[in-house]
């Protein structure tokens, strides 16, 4: 196991809503994502969803309601809920999603795994 | 679900190596927690160890060799591995580990579970 320096892993890439898997725990995937715009509406049956905001402001759509979160400020969405992550301005998000997890909740526009 | 100020929760106490419960996550509890001093040895033979460093420095001993963190750097204690935490100066981490697993990896001598 290596040390993960999240900003220097944030560093190599510049895509956004393409989540590089830095650490594995758990049979969870630990993973930096760059966001900016919306994203799309969807939800995971099977598995809660955690972000975490590193950098920037993000927003979570929920259907009855938005999340507006800063640096150091974390929201887990609930399994079946539905919600549609935005960012008006790039910005930086710690997730954790059981290992296999479509970033889309469908398999055939989900993005691919990439570990570094 | 409620929004997780991380720097507000660790605002609400002061005491060293006794985790906050502040998210639940796939059966995982999301914790911060502030540390000082050494901690003990210990291993979870049954899960990962999720270390992650808000603000200040720690270092995980291991058996080969120590794992120093500052800010943003987070580290995964595998399973079965034998580790002890230690603060120079007061640090604040955020942990996650399967709800109801000891902090020291002893029930007998665990902290208790503080659901913030």
């Amino acid at each position: 196991m290596k040390t993960i320096d999240l900003a220097a892993s944030l560093a190599t890439f510049s895509e956004h809503y393409k989540p590089r898997t830095v650490g594995q725990f758990n049979d969870h995937d630990v993973m930096v994502v760059k966001v900016k715009g919306p994203f799309n509406w969807h939800k995971h049956d099977d598995t809660d969803d955690f972000f975490l905001v590193l950098k920037g402001e993000l927003t979570i759509q929920l259907r009855d309601g938005d999340v507006k979160l800063g640096p150091g400020q974390m929201y887990i969405v609930p399994r079946g809920v539905e919600h549609c992550p935005v960012a008006e301005e790039e910005a930086h998000i710690l997730l954790i999603e059981p290992r296999g997890t479509p970033n889309t909740g469908n398999a055939a526009t989900a993005a691919t795994r990439v570990v570094v």
